[in-house]
Parts: structure tokens; C-alpha cells; sequence
């Protein structure tokens, strides 16, 4: 019998002594956090079902003036992302619906997987890079550029979105533009 | 008027003289590359369809063994990932369909839009952790983890699964353990 | 004679005998580059002057609509700052200059060294944080944060910005709304 | 209208539902701390102060054996950098004034603003990179090199420093190796 | 008096006057901890005996199925390396023992003090590297490739592992496959 | 049979279609490096020989002026450590040899295998953290702290040291001072 073979008929039976701990870090926000994110749970109390998250399921109805739902799967929506450095976002688009043009730090892949959108991003020299995106369509927008999306079809669509961050900062640029706390004076 | 009106008004037609060079880096396999990914391919020579990926259009039939199909979008197929620290791929599922159980150094989202599936991982106290996802559900396989996915369901399953890595390394594991060109001795 | 004072009385005659090569990587933008930045120069021909930059010096004239000027000593520029992971720029403001609101994925610390003015960002949740600043001030953008400055006082000012990147990409909301090759039914 | 152009009408409306909470961690040493850094202060008692440090103001007058007087703004000092991997530091010079060779494990840049000095670093095969420096003037100090400064002009000099480290670990060497409680023995 | 040589003169009496605080953070379990690693122990309480590790003493005696003797000195039984990126292993082998294919997401370097091995890994394109190593033979497994180790010799054998984490995620292969809790219609 | 059973059955046969290309970056020091480190060498050119590092075999005699032998096994020396951020150095001290105080800015673990010195370290508040060690003794220096080892038994004593950089900055403190080309007036 070969040496590897051992390997399949014994190790069944045995494991090495010291146990690892740290096998995920579910995000317990009562606890203090760092600025790489949320204390961690007791993984003793980590079920089966934290690491399934059910916001995605369903229809999602545009009713914003933008024709966008939006919906985060980040960190602090679904706290079992935290330290794993990824979060995901379901976008769902009436017809003419936008995603206004915005940045963060992290990449951003988009899956489209219903309808027709156009989709775009514009880099530092000012030059756009924008496609129309059919289903199965997959479209990059590099870390910090400003992107969009529009719905240009005929009927609804919608798209997933995997960014590289457990808790993606993400501002709407025009609207960080009028902080409602800004004295008159200045904006 | 106001200060901060003045930004409209005018950034139109100036901006910073010095533009940034680095707002994407499409690997260029023929370039020598280093340990974080392959060089950059000239940003001249990059137009907007570098940034799609069309691969995953379309039905993908799970004719193997293992009555799936695995359409990687890694940056080896896809090099606009360079770099970026993502990447995607769509598992396609026959009925009694399974991706056998790995592992890889980055975490895994994985997002079911067709079908019905279980799907697990199994941490180093040994415990496993498994659920069946219905359409919609998004399940977490953190990073190092053991996972795998069946399906359990009547009909044919589809996911996409993100991963925070472009180049993920990957290997499954009984496959492995028998590498053609280990000696008969030793396997 | 103690054992440490040996350190001093010999250790100027003898050192390792293998010598470490990679103690700067200027860049050389003639060579591919990296998602990570640019290839080094021979380091053999590094000299003493690639150390210092003297583009700060004399007086900066803000002639722009904006009544800045801006000058950065980012590593496009000066490319001893490649792989280090931090650059400078000098800002200069007329009476009533701004520098319009604009993100970046870095941190930046910025260093009144003349003048009076208002300098603030914005956060995620809407709440702007701003500040009127004096000579020897310094204040803290955090890497993300949409943040502007305006000269509010009655004479020039000039302030030093830090950034913990070598290549911080930068863009200027508004400008970038309306990039030059945009169609117009999406522009 | 253009479909952009509603991004401007409309989104002064409207944001995404779930706000982020991670813009900033200003440290609370009160707190348990990790190898990172501080825990983060509770966001909601963070007003706009804490973003300005006002150490730097006024006149510094170098009054110790080296006619140097380093004023730090560490994260210790000045706990809105934690977190943000950047930080500063005032140097002040009598005339004839140095700060003693040393290191640290981030990169330093050295703005001058007033006076004249020679700074300089040595790499590991020895060789020394010193340059005499003007106002205006910016000097590079990679990461790990052992540095140094002389005010070598007829007058005081003021120079800021920047690092790419919210809190620098920091060793004036030869005061190192007489640690207090070393035994006579050793030492 | 060269300017330099006042350093050595003078610099024992007089320090920076803000202390640096982080200089180790050795973990402390009974704090929450985050993703990055265990909470710091309050350093005033760190005395020089936590900085050494004596669980290497000694001889060790394999004593189970595989021949081997394994001892862990990851930050969970060593919480001095606990941010620090680094670990440690001893392995012990009886004649014919083996220590089982398994990944873990560190690169590993071994290091052959006593005896004769055979040590070899897979890499993802099925090829096999291995080696018979003699005492003073140092072989490398990069991160997340599967590896193993067997004794070929005709006498015990004992290596060192240096792992670049403080406390890798580790999987004995065949032994996940079978979770305890895994229902008998998956397993 | 199980669902998981087939895994074992089936998948020696079968395999992702999609090979994965970055399993190691083996240096190669005459193409163009990055502030990361080298280039990769070809793969297909990469045997297992390189995966084996023999400079560690052997006697190694202390000759110089401090008794100590120092073998570096960096990624300059060693290159398959390249992109793996890990190193090893194996110390050999005669009786009374030292290993002058130094500091680097990674991580160090030193593992005595022979013979008993006093290593210890200082942190930034001038403390002193040292020990005897015996064999089998682990002692940790933290990254950027200056630490020195001393072989205070009667014999000849050898240790090995793991760094996590593959090719840590290292400077022998006293001798830095005296950099060949300062000038007299500076030195």
C-alpha cells in the first residue's frame, strides 16, 4: 500500500491537537469596532443561517424618482460579510430607471441578468467608457471611477453588483453636494 | 451667490493640469509580470470593450461527470480584472449536479438565480455549515473554507459566485491528491 | 568591556555580506508598469538629487477661474514617490479661491502655512464637517470623504496637502459629469 | 432632457436607504485596541473638531541638547489618525540644530518651509543620499532608511513631515541601545 | 566636532517626548476581537516571558496513526504573534510517518534539522514538485497549494515550518470531507 | 452511494477547464522589478529544484569580528521567496559571539537549536525585553523594534530566524553611521 494512501484510511480518525479559531468574523455591533471593521461574534453562536442572507429574494419595484431599487447586501445590513473583504447589491430598474453617477473605493463588477442597460464609467482624464449591456453581460468599473447605469430598454432590468469591500463608502456625488448642514454662506 | 455654486458654474470648462495614469491596468500576458499580476497594457490601446465580459451570455449545458459547468472569469480569461482584486464566475447545474468540495484563499459569495440547491462549507473544527438556497439567496463561503455546492432541486440550477481576488487559486482537492507526475511510490 | 560595547568599537570594519537591493524603486515609466505602479529604475543610476523635489518653491500665482493653483508632487510627476505610498501637493488660493468638492480613495491631511480658510467634507450620511482654519491648522479628510476649501480670508493662502498614496486618483465631480465623449441623449 | 440631467433635478431628493456607517475611527483609547490601531469612538459623539489639530500653531523654540523641537501629531497625540495611515510632524531647528540619525518602518517626506538644512539617508550597502535643502523644498526618506537633518543656515528652520503610518514606530537609535533596564552585564 | 558626532554624545539624555505605544500587541482571548486578530493585552502587564515560547523543548514522540507529531505555535496557543503575521511549527516524524496533504492560505517554509524527508506540493495545473531533503534543506510551499511531507529515512526526522501568519487557517483534506455534522445524505 | 461519495469516485477524471496561472512568481532578476519585488520567472522554466534552498547545509564557522556567521536566505539570494513574503537566516555564533543590535522592518521569530544566548529587544519606551533561551526556544522580536543576540553559554551556539518579508530592509546600526561617502564635515 503506497505511503499517500494512508492519508484516505486513517485520517478519519484523527486531527491535529490545536483547534484554529478564527474561521469567519460575523460582525457584532454592540461591540466597539475598528476602523477595518466590526468586532467579531461568538462564533459558538454562529448558525448555519447567518451566512445566508434572503434580502435578494422576490420582486423589487422601483418607486424612487430615479426608476432604481437598490438594495445593499453591505457589512452593516448583513454583518457575516464583515472582514471578508466583499459585499454584493441587487439593482432592479423601471423603465428609463438610473443609477446616478457615483464613486467608491472599491471595484465593481455588475452582472446584468434581466433587461438592457447602458453602463459607464469615466476616468481621470475625462474619457467615458460606457456599453449596452445585454443579459449575461458582465461590465467593470475600476476602483474610485465615477459610474452610471440606465435602463435603455423596453422593459424593466435588473443587475447584481460584487464589490471588493466588506462596507463600501459610497457617495451620490450632486446630492453630497447640498450636506444639509452646510451654513448658507457656504453652499 | 453663494460659494459653493461657483463650482457649477464654472469647473466645467478647467481642471487639474496633471492627469493620473493609473485608472485601470488590463494585464498584458505578453509582458513579464510580478507576484501581484500581470503588467499593464498600454491605456491607449484600452477602448471601452475591454471592460465587458460576454462570456457567461447564453445556456451553458453541465455536460461532464459531475453535471456541471463552471465558466471561470478570472483575469487569465478576462485580464481587465487585473489588478482590481475581483473576479466572477457562473456555475451551471444538471439536476443531481455538485461542484466537488475545494478551497481557495479568497471568499466566495455565491448567488442563486436559478433553481434549488444545497450549498455548504466546512471550518477547521470540522463543522459543517449548509443550507438550501432557493432563487435570490446569497451564500457566504469565507475565505480558506472547504465548500460545496449539489443540487438538490428537479431542475437545472444557476449561480454566479464573486470572488475578492483575480487570479483565485484553486484546486480541487481529490483531483490533487493524485498529480500525474507523482511517483508510484509515493502516490 | 561589556558585551553591547563591542557593538561600537568593531562593528565599523565588518557588515553582512549580502547586501539588499530593494531599498527604493524609483519609477521608470519607459518600462511596463503594475496595477501596483511603475517598474524601478536601475538603481545603480539613482543619484542623490532623485531624492528631492523642487517644484514647491518660489510663488504660486492662482490664475485659473477657480483662483487656485494646484501643484502636485504625486509619482507621475515625480517618480521617486513610485511604491512608497505617499505624495504632497501645494495648494495656492487668490482671495476667494476655492478648490471645488472632489473625492479620492486616500487619506489627506492638509497644513495651512498662510492665511485663513474654510475647509470641511462631506460624509455618507449627509453630515458635513467644516472648519475655519489658522496658520499652523491642520486638518483630516478621510480617504473617501467629498471635501473642498475655500479662502475665506482677506489674503492669499497656502496650504500642503499629505496623501498616503503615491498616485492618488483624483477627480473633480462636476467636470467629470460632462466627459467629452459622452453621447448627448446620455450626457 | 437628458437622462443625466435628472440626476441633478431629482437626486437633492433622495439617497439609498441604508447608510453607511464607516467614514472615520477616530480612536478612543479607552477602549480595548488591536494590532491595528484604537477601537473607533462612538461616530455620533464625533463633532467637527475632531477633524483640526492645533498643535502646529505658533512659535516651537528648540530647547533641548540637539536644538531640535519635534512636535508629533501621532495618532496617540491626535486620535481622528487612526485609522487612516497617514500622520505628521513638526520640526523646528536652532541654528546648528539636527535630529539624530533614526527610523522608522513607514516612508517620510520632509516639506522645508523656513531656513536652510541638509538632510540625507544611507541605504543598506552603505551609501549615503544627502542633499542641502531650500525653502520650498521636498525630501524622501524611504521606509527603513536610517535619516538625519542638520540646520546647517545662519537661521532657525521649520520643516513639516509627512508619513505614510497613523503612528510610527519610532527609534532615536543610540539612546536605544542603553535601555534603562538593560543589566550592567549586557549593556 | 563633526556635526554627526554629537549625536552619540548627547542623545542618551534626552528622548522624543511623546512615547509610541504599539510596539506589540500580544492577544488577550477575553476581549471581543476582530477579523484581524485578537485585542491587545495591556502592554504595562507584558512582561519579557511572553515574548518566549518554550513548547519546542524536548524530544516529541509521534504517537498517532500518521507517525507524526505535530506542534502548532500559532497566535491561539502563542498570543504574542498575534498581529504580527508570523507563526511558527515543529514536526516530528517517525520512521514512515507522514503528515497529510493540506493547504492553508500562508506560504510555509520548511526547514530539515533532523533526519531525511521526502516534502513536496501540487500546484494547480496538477503538476507535482517534491524533493528528498537532507538536514539543512529548506523547502518552500507558496500560499494555498496542497503539500504534504513523508519520512523516507530510516530513522525520526524533525523540521521547522515558518508560516507568514499569525494564525493560519489550516485543513486536513480527507478529514473535512467528513463533518461530524453533516447529514448522512450528503456525506 | 451519497451525493459526496461521487466526489471521490468521479473527479480524478475530470477537471476545471480553466488552468490557473499564478501558483508561484519565482524572481528573475533580469527582467524589470517592482517596488514589490522581482518579476516572475517563466513557469514552464521553473523545476522543483528551485523550491529547495541548500545553503543552510553544514557546518557554518564564525570568522569575522563579531563571532558570528550570518546566511542570509532572501529572495536576492534565494528568489523563489519572491512575492511570498517570508524569509529564513540562519545565525551561527562562537562563544561570546554577538549579532550586533539591528533593526528591520518585519517580524522576526528566532528558534535556537543549539547551544544557549541572551537575545532580546528594546520597544520605543526604552525598554529592554530580554532572556536566556535554551534549545527549543522560540523568542519574537516585533517588527521595527532593534534587537541583538548574545551566546552567553560555552559553547557554539546556532539558531534560525524567519522573517515575513522576502527580503527584509536590514541595517546594522553603528556601521550606517559612518556611511563611506559623507562628508567629513557631516560625519
Amino acid at each position: 500500500m503506497s505511503n499517500l494512501s494512508i492519508f484516505f484510511v486513517f485520517c478519519f480518525f484523527s486531527t491535529l491537537s490545536h483547534a484554529i479559531e478564527f474561521n469567519f468574523c460575523v460582525g457584532d455591533p454592540s461591540l466597539p469596532r475598528g476602523s477595518q471593521g466590526y468586532a467579531c461574534k461568538d462564533p459558538a453562536k454562529v448558525t448555519t443561517d447567518y451566512f445566508v442572507y434572503t434580502g435578494f429574494r422576490g420582486e423589487k419595484t422601483p418607486n424612487n424618482v430615479f426608476g432604481n431599487n437598490v438594495t445593499l447586501a453591505f457589512s452593516n445590513v448583513f454583518p457575516t460579510f464583515n472582514g471578508l473583504g466583499i459585499s454584493l447589491a441587487r439593482l432592479d430598474f423601471a423603465v428609463g430607471g438610473v443609477i446616478p453617477i457615483h464613486s467608491h473605493c472599491t471595484s465593481e463588477i455588475l452582472n446584468l441578468v434581466k433587461g438592457s442597460i447602458i453602463a459607464g464609467f469615466i476616468d481621470t482624464n475625462n474619457i467615458a467608457y460606457y456599453n449596452r449591456l445585454e443579459v449575461g453581460d458582465v461590465m467593470v468599473f475600476p476602483q474610485a471611477m465615477l459610474h452610471f447605469q440606465i435602463n435603455v430598454g423596453k422593459s424593466p432590468a435588473t443587475a447584481y453588483v460584487s464589490l471588493n469591500g466588506a462596507n463600501p463608502t459610497l457617495q451620490l456625488t450632486p446630492t453630497s453636494l447640498f450636506a444639509e448642514n452646510l451654513p448658507a454662506d457656504i453652499a
